[in-house]
């Protein structure tokens, strides 16, 4: 991504975004100046990917306590829970939104004693922190994850798990920067992504951005890539990782982890330990967010579609560990079996 | 299909098409009165689906004929291997087009020594036999096909191989048709089938006009209903068949037929002995169309990727035949192996 762009950053009064709805012929800043904004922000998906809705919820409380009117610790704890359960509802899937909303409220806990002044600061600055150990995880990410890329060859990815997904630098594409630093003859595959299309809008802008060479495909061309040899290896994020390493991420995922296995090319998720939910046994159990059918009859607000056809639009699907190769964190690079490793990762994290 | 609705249709002077880009939003007929007319309705996909081309290119030899200035038999025939070259030229993957043209030839070779007014009325008879015998070849795979529809349950299919893609009725929708008037509770998921949302424009409306339930589902989507058990077999067309039985169709099918495989679920193939080139002895030799990345790139006139942006654009992929369940011709369903089968079916249309 261009250093100078940035996904989710604070102004004073302010939760700023680049508007992922208008990318990549656009770039737009909003600017959320309450609650509700940041949820609207967060539910339409003018920002989305795990990590970066996870900043933006963490600056969302950040702003609700610095526009709160309570006059004692308790009182602003109480507001900031039910800010919480706002922005925790726009998104079931990804956990990251719940594990920065959960981290801040364990903040204002401890800093609400201190009073309604403190506690302000302490919010906006454990916000600043998030921003910051993401951006820093997404690093670990690419210097963990660069060893897989192979020295010439082919990777595909889905969706967009780069820097507009987090504070920065990506999750999925972070191993494919970092190894095209290191020179590596690299070139990747760019899922469009329907119905979003954040490959086609997103990741294919990022990619070129900084220079890495791909080639833009449909989300139904990746089997033939693969069966042509033209794919070395796959690698996507993941919007929540439960405890036995099966994976929800954008729908399609689980097709290109199925299609991956029968050529026996390497699957990899990349997340931050973040994105772990311990409190889950296995990937079943994950909510699947339903969104509007309106989002698969329409695209940029032209039908596509007859008038009043019957749409289906589960926005995720769930991977099961046994198909994934390996999951690379910030702190190195998992094999199965996962949970133990899993569980130490969300330990080295608290 | 509404029954008032044809795919392709002779008018004196003029082989006339419903244009396929129009719809589902409009219904317009184009008229096309030469044979680089034809040609370009071809090449542009005004016409899809390799039966409705074959339809197609034969009226648009029995157009040269008629149009000929030719005044005795061996010049019309010059003429009209000159034409059929640039008719084959139009769309490389689906045999159909060639099987026509040939067909056509054929019969001219037959009737020039009657000369050439006896030439130009016996092709036009030839290229109305061929748009009947498809016709009839549909109704025939619908019957032969309806028996393996389960009584409730649910169909995906991709592409349009309705009666759009052939003289009516269709390939893979006439099982689905029938089974439907015979009773049967169905429900089909159509994937919309990016590029060219011959799905999303194509099927969907075909399916919503017969009044058979339908739910629009991105490509992505499919592994995602047939993990959640809600796919119970899986029905495609065709744009050609190898001696083995391996298969080329829209891209995408071979993703389908690798994830049906991995779920237990049954793959058809749906076609007319038209669609069956035993030339060839496995897919792997069948050239696969390249088109336009532009066609990826930009939906429906509006760009929806960075400008520049590179795409890949093969129209077509090949399932291997392992991974085909059976195959519904008009002669009867194929089972593995395929090969004696597919010799029979070519031998009983000639």
């Amino acid at each position: 991504m261009n250093n100078e762009l940035r996904t989710v950053w604070w102004e004073p009064g302010a939760v700023c975004l680049i508007d992922q709805l208008r990318l990549p012929h656009e770039q737009v800043m909003v600017r959320c100046t309450d609650l509700a904004a940041v949820g609207h922000a967060i539910k339409a998906m003018v920002v989305r990917g795990a990590p970066a809705i996870g900043c933006t919820a963490a600056y969302g409380l950040a702003l609700v306590a610095m526009q709160s009117k309570a006059t004692d610790g308790e009182a602003l704890l109480q507001e900031l829970e039910q800010a919480r359960q706002v922005l925790n509802a726009q998104r079931p899937t990804a956990i990251n939104l719940a594990w920065a909303t959960a981290r801040m409220l364990r903040q204002a806990h401890l800093l609400s004693a201190g009073g309604v002044e403190i506690a302000r600061h302490g919010l906006l600055a454990e916000a600043h922190a998030i921003l910051a150990e993401d951006l820093a995880m997404c690093h670990a990410i690419g210097d963990h994850g660069a060893v897989l890329i192979p020295a010439r060859g082919h990777v595909l990815t889905h969706c967009n798990a780069g820097g507009l997904a987090t504070a920065g630098y990506g999750t999925a594409l972070a191993p494919i920067r970092t190894a095209f630093r290191q020179g590596r003859s690299l070139h990747v595959w760019v899922d469009e992504t329907r119905p979003f299309l954040q490959g086609a809008r997103l990741t294919a802008w990022e990619l070129q951005q900084a220079g890495i060479p791909l080639t833009l495909i449909t989300d139904n061309m990746a089997g033939y890539m693969m069966r042509q040899g033209q794919v070395d290896c796959i690698i996507v994020g993941a919007d929540r990782i439960v405890a036995n390493g099966d994976v929800a991420n954008k729908i399609g995922t689980y097709s290109l982890a199925v299609l991956a296995h029968a050529h026996g090319i390497p699957f990899y998720v990349a997340a931050p330990s973040s994105t772990i939910d311990l409190s889950l046994a296995h990937g079943d159990l994950i909510p699947i967010e339903e969104r509007s059918p309106d989002e698969v009859t329409q695209l940029a607000g032209q039908l596509i579609a007859p008038i009043g056809v019957r749409a289906a639009h589960p926005a995720f699907d769930m991977t099961p560990h046994h198909l994934i190769t390996a999951i690379i964190t910030e702190h190195g690079v998992l094999f199965p079996p996962y949970d133990d490793d899993l569980r130490r990762c969300v330990e080295a994290g608290n």
